[in-house]
């Protein structure tokens, strides 16, 4: 007797749900009893789905998502300075910056950071879309809001070479302490950053 | 200016995914994020999904799942033991002790536990289902295989007292050292329930 195991498509279900970041085979089975313990659950879901593939689309200028039929309130905004370019690595990066509304310029989504350890090369980010970009806004800064982490560094220290050969000013976000953060709670190489970009009062 | 935010479809996608269960606002956000980066990766999950609502079922007996058009491998199985009866919370714990090889008659499907914190009352659960199954298989022995959290021991006592009722033999998992383990990483709940459940060798 063969063992026992649950339905062909369900099986499927489990495999795709595990494809999802964060996911492994025990959260998607948990995921995929809790969908088809009531029949209404999985419909809803679905519809999201399905209705993100048709309404929205990413703007080809900065990357960020823009409902279909209408413009990208970021690039066709005039009030925006337009020749700053703030490149971040994902979408979620522009929400963020746009909260702290310390930035008036136009964005550019990369759309991930160099990873030779998970396959990224700069041929799979949008920065030949960036070099055109830059060019055709005849931008005068380019600031590289990529994570500090090993990645973001390396991303960031390609597009500077990169973008240093145009003749712009390339600049990084600052390191240091976080706004209300007490000294014992920041690792050393922060502080050590947070030292080397002190300011004069 | 209003703020900026995703597009209506993508907020209506994440607040679809944190209803799933694990799921936060931030994993959903990902999670969203990580859908919409590629455009292959939305269609083969929505195939999935529908696929599982026209193809699959829950047996009524049983409660375990059935890929449509199909006999349900346990409830039309004549190998196995027509009375005994094996009462889980989730169809997974029909696989799970399907593994162990301990058990070889059938199985009932609660759907969950007892749990007044989360509004789950008898009426929620396939209660009525398995007391009409216990008279039409003349069954003999009622094995609660529910978990042995309070929930689950609720469960087990609120089962108990309908059950014998009806003057049948209700047994519970024993409750003792995991396989393989030390004394020293084992509660004292659990070492309370190994020692009154000792058995002569």
């Amino acid at each position: 007797m063969a063992a026992l195991d649950y339905p062909p498509p369900l099986r499927r279900l489990i495999a795709q749900l595990k494809t999802l970041p964060g996911l492994g085979p025990r959260s998607a089975e948990r995921m995929m009893l809790w969908l088809m313990h009531d029949a209404g659950r999985i419909e809803p879901l679905v519809d999201a789905l399905a209705d993100v593939t048709t309404r929205v689309h990413a703007c080809d200028d900065c990357g960020f998502f823009i409902e279909n039929g209408q413009e990208c309130a970021l690039c066709r905004n005039p009030k925006r300075q337009q020749r700053i370019l703030c490149v971040v690595e994902q979408p979620s990066d522009v929400l963020r910056l746009e909260r702290s509304g310390a930035f008036h310029g136009l964005y550019h989504v990369l759309g991930g950071k160099l990873s030779p350890l998970d396959n990224v090369t700069p041929e799979d980010l949008r920065i030949e879309p960036l070099l055109a970009r830059v060019k055709s806004l005849h931008a005068e800064e380019v600031i590289l809001a990529v994570g500090s982490d090993v990645e973001g560094e390396a991303t960031a220290g390609y597009l500077n070479e990169l973008l240093r050969a145009e003749g712009l000013s390339v600049t990084r976000l600052a390191q240091g302490l976080p706004a209300g953060g007490a000294l014992d709670h920041v690792d050393e190489l922060t502080l050590y950053q947070a030292l080397q970009g002190r300011r004069k009062l």
